[in-house]
């Protein structure tokens, strides 16, 4: 059934992509702006479906009186070919009807093209910006392939919780959750101290061992202090469970082809708008080419990261000297995506004591099995590794990270009963946005941004 | 590109499909029993990609030998045509091997039926249960069924916020979120009270406001302290607003549709899940045809409903006496869904005041556009509104409502700048669920229930 079978107006975008020349339309929308002549009058019409909108000419100026920028209109009219270079068509006004004005003095979004951080102090109007606009069809339209991704792959979506007892990644970086404050857990809501999650892997492991491929979509939190264009205190994560693998190669090749494919994907159905992104940066479009193309991306382990970081130009100047046994920091990681291979980059094989105590260690004793994939721009894209599926290995892993066993016992069972090698990884879904359009800061990606000292509307 | 060139073994759902008698097959899994005889021995495997899993067939009873319920298995063998009425196909084993044992003694699941509250003391394995893995699969195809409407009818999808320091409904039962507890919400991470959403709808129609068409498809919170089957503390929802669209009846035939074409996706795509349930209920097969229907479904006016409650057969015998002006309650409305329909129906124009502040009044002056949708099983499914539009008149209904001015200056501002009519509605996805299965209790059908006093894994 169409939209216009229920009732509703066909959207712009469905009007100039199935409509013809000399048909008669009715659409609505909101003014972005208008010019008046002496003879005619023109306006551009968008309802947030494509990235342009569509002029609507009007035979008589008259028709124009009333119309600011922002107010919302329903026009019927005669669809034509554009004579203009950037649209294919437009529309011959037979009537106008103002909806809802908008005050020419009052409305702050005017023609001009208005700074990130002015539109993000309007958030509850910024989403008829150009660019916000432009945003929210990328992350429609990226959401929407990475579900095709997974579901031609035959994973099952999991719901994992947003509130828990468990703290998986043990940074301690995480928001209480309360009905009479945080002294007495005991009597609180839950009868004990409530979170909101990091991450759902620990979840999705316990669906990965009943359905084998297992994903999620959802909301993840921190209550990370840091004020950079990189960290949200609320942001989506796509994480991903397999079992029955036991190499890393097996779990780059999914994660690989969910980067492709959903690449692929966006390049497919939301040309226009990676367009308008790539304008700004030379280096977008290459990098786009780069991550749907079907060859392999780099993939190197840490030890081979830390040599090559070691023996970079003295111009990079690293403010930390990298060293093995040190995590990688935000300026390695960029010089290693960005500078040196100017792409995506799978670093494998970190040491044991900089990561978590589900990571499945190496025979070498001293790394374990993971990954993270490096890009240009957000830098570390995803991460992910081999699961520790073997009940004692992991009962010591968990002990000699310091956490309470009796917290985590559920997860410690698993291994009891049926276990399986097993490997995933996480995704944070802004930084894949960061990525493809080279916004700076993901506080433009999201909606509407939480970060420390901000929580808006 | 398929799952097998990701290096993934298929699931035993596509190697029923598209195998043949006489392929050679390797399929992974769990052991859901085993049955050994004199000289042959069978187990059945499950992966989660079916309702039944598939027989295998050991031609030696030796290859059983460690083979116990819930084990994990990689299994090699030919593929062959069952002569069991109950699968088509089953493998004849050439090897199999042990992946993680079950210890017999100690493995919860056995063979037998467990009961559902049995099912919920081992969360971290239920998943592996006939009943919680039909009901995964049913979640699954029908979060698939619900975007699948909307991207067909052009709505986009809105991330929109879990914390948030507005409350829509403004019925108080909130979660607060902290870093240091709740004394001093000005010092605390965002310097002021955050809680976790109720409803999405505010921040949707921010988008609604630009893009037309929106959706979200996220969790909510509620802490809500009853303890029945029909309420979670966290629970999916899925939310819609449409823009300039100011009558009741556009906006029934939206939510009709919706819930018509994702009960029709689940028929096309989770035939054997859905007949599973309907096994132990005579009405759950009539439902689904009903809601798959292309008739109407029946729609009342609340007037209508008390009126048809106050001449209810003596034996409905209500708690509650039907009074107009009163709010309807469980009772009645499973008598209008369950008893007086024995389907769908949605009941419209409620008093104006047991409604929330933003719905749109009726020129009546005592009723408000808004309609809620009573179903079999979990009695209300859906809620929605024309909201209200005109600045004054909003201002007004805050006002009149006691909310803070403040917090809600930037919803009320939406209505300066471009107002459109516009509506939209609420559905709770586990009470849809709930519905189709006829399953009691909603903690059977999310992952990992969270209510009062419980927040386990």
């Amino acid at each position: 059934m169409s939209s216009s079978k229920l009732g509703l107006v066909p959207t712009l975008r469905r009007v100039i992509a199935d409509g013809a020349s000399g048909d008669d339309v009715k659409v609505s929308g909101w003014v972005r702006s208008v010019r008046v002549q002496k003879r005619m009058a023109f306006a551009e019409i968008s309802d947030g479906s494509t990235l342009r909108g569509i002029q609507v000419v009007m035979e008589d100026p008259q028709m124009a009186r009333g119309l600011t920028t922002g107010c919302s209109v329903e026009i019927a009219g005669t669809l034509s070919d554009s004579p203009g270079r950037e649209q294919s068509k437009e529309i011959q006004v037979s009537s106008i009807k103002i909806v809802g004005p908008a005050d020419a003095e009052s409305y702050p979004l005017q023609k001009k093209r208005h700074t990130l951080e002015f539109l993000r102090e309007i958030g509850h109007l910024r989403p008829r910006s150009q660019t916000i606009s432009a945003v929210t069809r990328l992350r429609h339209c990226a959401e929407k392939g990475l579900h095709k991704f997974f579901h031609d792959n035959e994973f099952v979506r999991v719901h994992t919780p947003a509130l828990t007892s468990n703290d998986c990644e043990g940074g301690g970086e995480t928001f209480s959750v309360t009905t009479s404050g945080t002294e007495n857990p005991e009597t609180d809501f839950f009868n004990k101290r409530v979170n909101l999650t990091v991450s759902g892997q620990l979840h999705l492991e316990v669906f990965a061992g009943a359905f084998k491929r297992v994903y999620n979509f959802n909301p993840a939190f921190r209550a990370e202090p840091s004020q950079t264009g990189r960290h949200l205190s609320e942001f989506w994560m796509v994480e991903a469970e397999c079992a029955f693998v036991d190499s890393l190669s097996t779990l780059v090749s999914v994660e690989e082809e969910m980067v492709r494919s959903t690449t692929q994907f966006l390049v497919d159905n939301a040309g226009p708008e990676l367009d308008f992104f790539a304008r700004d940066s030379d280096r977008l479009g290459p990098l786009m080419r780069r991550l749907a193309d079907q060859q392999p991306y780099v993939c190197i382990t840490y030890t081979e990261a830390i040599d090559i970081l070691q023996r970079a130009d003295p111009l990079a100047k690293f403010q930390f000297k990298p060293r093995w046994g040190q995590g990688l920091q935000s300026e390695h990681e960029r010089y290693l995506a960005t500078t040196h291979f100017e792409g995506p980059v799978f670093v494998t094989d970190y040491p044991v004591a900089i990561k978590p105590f589900y990571m499945l260690p190496n025979p070498d004793g001293r790394t374990v099995a993971c990954m993270d994939l490096l890009v240009p721009g957000p830098c570390e894209l995803l991460g992910g590794s081999l699961r520790e599926h073997d009940y004692s290995q992991l009962k010591g892993a968990i002990e000699s990270k310091g956490f309470e066993m009796e917290s985590l016992d559920w997860y410690l069972s698993l291994r009891k009963h049926g276990t399986t090698p097993h490997a995933g990884f996480g995704m944070g879904f802004e930084r894949f946005l960061q990525m493809v359009t080279g916004l700076e800061s993901v506080r433009d990606i999201i909606p509407f941004p939480r970060h420390a000292g901000r929580c808006q509307y």
